[in-house]
């Protein structure tokens, strides 16, 4: 399946018309992103996180939940997406867990630091040692915990993602 | 509202159990988390990426969003969470969207790599610069996308998050 250079930009579009529609309706954050697999849609969303209270319902997120919801599958390979925007760490974390084959992106990061959104912040945060972060974090009761991977590691019962 | 450390050793007992019951259980990854606010839980979830077909479905993901729900706001400044193994990129990053005031984990992600989960592969990728990555990208119509940002500073509905 070739996707041309003229395709790619119409599915880029589609996610910046989800973005727009999505401030003109005030249903959310500047942000749309789009599915695709074999030259079709599979999924869309725009940002809806004041809307969901769901501040994990970034446009990336949630297309991918939809799009495995659509797919009955949490593997995406052969898949790519279009955003309207450099995915944030969450999103970029979330693509490499669905295994998406690329991502097409319009903005950056630093556009949406320079608009007030937090994205370049929190690559800057877990880019730092963790006793340098502003958020803290403390360990605890760390060889306990080695206990629930022992029963990963024995259990017949365990699917790969 | 002082926690004790025998109360946060109690939470974290809570989400490692969770972690443990998911896999003898077959539910999914040896993971479990748990948002306390003012020394009560708010929410608990473990890892339910395959059960539920959805990449995004950690145990802190998850977590966030039932605690979102039940509290009914996208912001849970206030609240702190227990996780069972060190968060990864995308739940990390969640995390910082959601405003927890703080982060105590069990397991580090060395341990989860030693298990077979990407954690610090993901962590890896996201330090690279982005033609180093595995993961290919590309970047379209970055001047037309600017309209996004455009309308959203304009915007009188808009609701930062």
């Amino acid at each position: 399946m070739i996707t041309t250079n003229r395709q790619h930009e119409k599915f880029m579009r589609m996610a910046i018309r989800l973005a727009d529609q999505n401030v003109l309706a005030g249903k959310g954050g500047p942000f749309g992103a789009v599915i695709v697999k074999d030259g079709k849609v599979v999924a869309k969303s725009a940002n809806t996180v004041t809307t969901t209270t769901d501040p994990t319902a970034h446009a990336e997120v949630t297309a991918i939940r939809l799009a495995c919801k659509k797919l009955k599958t949490y593997n995406l390979s052969g898949c790519v997406i279009y955003t309207s925007c450099e995915p944030c760490p969450m999103c970029l974390g979330a693509i490499y867990w669905a295994h998406l084959d690329k991502i097409y992106w319009a903005c950056t990061r630093k556009d949406a630091a320079e608009n007030g959104f937090s994205d370049q912040f929190i690559y800057d945060e877990i880019a730092r040692p963790l006793t340098k972060r502003t958020l803290p974090v403390q360990q605890l009761l760390h060889q306990e915990a080695q206990r629930s991977f022992k029963l990963w590691q024995e259990s017949d019962l365990k699917i790969d993602y």
